[in-house]
């Protein structure tokens, strides 16, 4: 009965800590959280107090009221002794913060691990996501079913079959964490407003490493038009609106579900893009030339964009590095390369690429 | 020139981190997230990756695809040498755990206090909250504005006028912060899901002290009545849902703008709210007597209430302190005691309260 009780205090310990007393501690300088960038929206008439002071939901008066939305919001953290720079973490479609957190199956992700590298972090939830969820422009909230969907696209496998080799875990706890990831826009997904709130994230902060996943890629390059404290790009399968200068923007990209299209903007707009060090990542799974499963095709897409925009970027005076993983003999990668089971490894090449940049002062 | 760059340096250190090195740093062994509780639905019929795998929003069949949803999340943090039992910390009504994070003027919240004084805390987000977005059942997020709504309700004045003498710094900034902390439910409130999860987190983690806020107090009697695993509760400023025997459930308190009903439990059941210490919180600007201002006339009802279950818990051998602050000199909080100007002395009381109690070891 003790030794029961005593197993079953060890695994209720391992589940809640899985990194218990396994690592040195991380010792913290700082941390914290704020609101950052968004708009205030004001409906005409003047608000009453004790007319319309109750609560009442669906019946409310907005009569002179103000409404505070489309922040972004971040959480900080700095660790002790750290370096100069800190590393902005920008998630992808329809994730949050999370994405930079604890892994699915419960190891250190990229917070836990660039803490441990010294690194001040900013985990940032875009407007109308996660922890910045209060938006000028409402919404609504499907509960379609789609997991499977994100599973393909995510690259996990196909339908609900994993991939052979497929660097993520495959008890069924992995992917239940994995799917709770996800969570809905509370609005319109507004790239206007997500770049003017990271935007003020920088002014803010000042100079900084931004690391994106996916959707945010493109809102990436997007945003680095627009302030000058963004010193350095991280890309992880950027996915879309990539940036050429006016007049040599590609044809678009055909593929099986879509069509990808490439973004124009004024040289010396693009310019920005070629006086910061950039470095993009791949996993595996995407094909070479066309197949049937649309998951797929998305991403052989994005990789043959990306290809282009590194020629055009380094052809412009540029400095960005491609890398397909499995290419470089590293294998069996997601979409989330940065939370898979050989995500240290994936950081150290991260790690290894700031420091040949000077980034890691 | 130089002078003002290096003013300009330090301004914008001191915005970012408010704190960076007036403090001991924090040492952590632990840190990480996790889903917990939920459930899975399931679309009819079967899924075609091929032919349903691409990504088409607001044109996607669901069809033989699952949906993750109505998970809690938290983000927990564990101390060097830390207490055995951990805090969790639950948000209220259109808040999430930001609640206790750093103040809307900056300062260290309730997660950094009570991480110096060696607790481990659990911040959660509930079912259909924040980073918990993700709903099994469809919403619809409204525009509307509501700020001074909301103004009234957490009692930092009438219309935009801040009460004399409230603990909340009155500089434009810190209101936007507030306002911001503010965001929707992505679907309908379900109190069964919100319980489910955090009993389910409890599960997981074993024993620990719950702190609630507001819409939480009601919900957090509700789950002490579910789980073996709460040892005491802090409950700041509880609104509703009081729990009472059957029999024993008393009249409803009308005030301006509503009514305030009590909730009926079998006795058997209720008998767990008098088997652990719990403590109930509540800050300035109620009134005693009826007042035309439905934003106040609401916490007037609340705490009369809270008065009531007070008694009867303690009459059937409970252990319940309601503590006014006004009444013991403590004058000026809103209903955001933990994150008002003197939030240092509201978390001594509470600190003081664990000792008492034994929850401190």
């Amino acid at each position: 009965m003790l030794k029961t009780s005593l197993l079953y205090i060890l695994l209720t310990l391992t589940l809640a800590f899985p990194s218990f007393g396994q690592k040195a501690p991380i010792v913290l300088v700082d941390q914290g959280s704020f609101a950052v960038g968004g708009k205030v929206i004001t409906a005409p008439g003047t608000f009453d107090p004790i007319a319309h002071g109750a609560f009442n939901p669906g019946n409310q008066s907005s009569a002179g009221q103000t409404l505070h939305g489309d922040h972004a919001y971040v959480f900080y953290q700095v660790p002790k002794n750290s370096k100069k720079l800190p590393l902005i973490f920008w998630h992808g479609y329809g994730q949050f913060s999370k994405t930079w957190e604890t892994t699915p199956d419960g190891r250190e992700g990229f917070q836990n691990i660039f803490l441990r590298k010294k690194y001040p972090d900013y985990l940032l939830d875009q407007p109308r996501r996660g922890r910045a969820g209060r938006s000028t422009v409402a919404g609504n909230i499907s509960a379609a079913p789609d997991d499977q969907l994100w599973f393909g696209i995510f690259r996990l496998g196909v339908g609900t079959a994993f991939y052979p080799g497929v660097q993520f875990d495959k008890s069924p706890e992995t992917l239940d964490q994995f799917l709770r990831q996800i969570t809905p826009d509370t609005g319109p997904i507004d790239f206007n407003a997500n770049t003017a709130a990271v935007t003020a994230l920088f002014d803010r902060i000042g100079n900084g490493i931004l690391v994106t996943h996916s959707h945010s890629g493109g809102q990436g390059w997007l945003t680095a038009l627009k302030t000058d404290h963004i010193k350095g790009i991280v890309s992880y399968e950027p996915g879309s609106n990539f940036v050429f200068p006016e007049g040599s923007v590609p044809e678009p990209i055909p593929y099986v579900g879509g069509v990808l299209k490439a973004v124009g903007v004024p040289m010396d707009k693009f310019k920005k893009l070629t006086q910061i060090p950039i470095v993009i990542y791949y996993g595996d799974y995407i094909p070479a030339e066309p197949v049937e499963n649309p998951a797929q095709e998305q991403w052989r897409a994005a990789l043959q964009m990306a290809k282009r925009w590194t020629k055009t970027v380094n052809e412009n005076g540029g400095d960005v590095t491609l890398v397909h993983l499995p290419e470089i003999g590293i294998e069996g990668n997601t979409h989330f390369p940065f939370s898979d089971l050989n995500n240290i490894q994936i950081a150290e090449l991260m790690a290894e690429w700031l420091r040949q940049k000077g980034l890691d002062k």
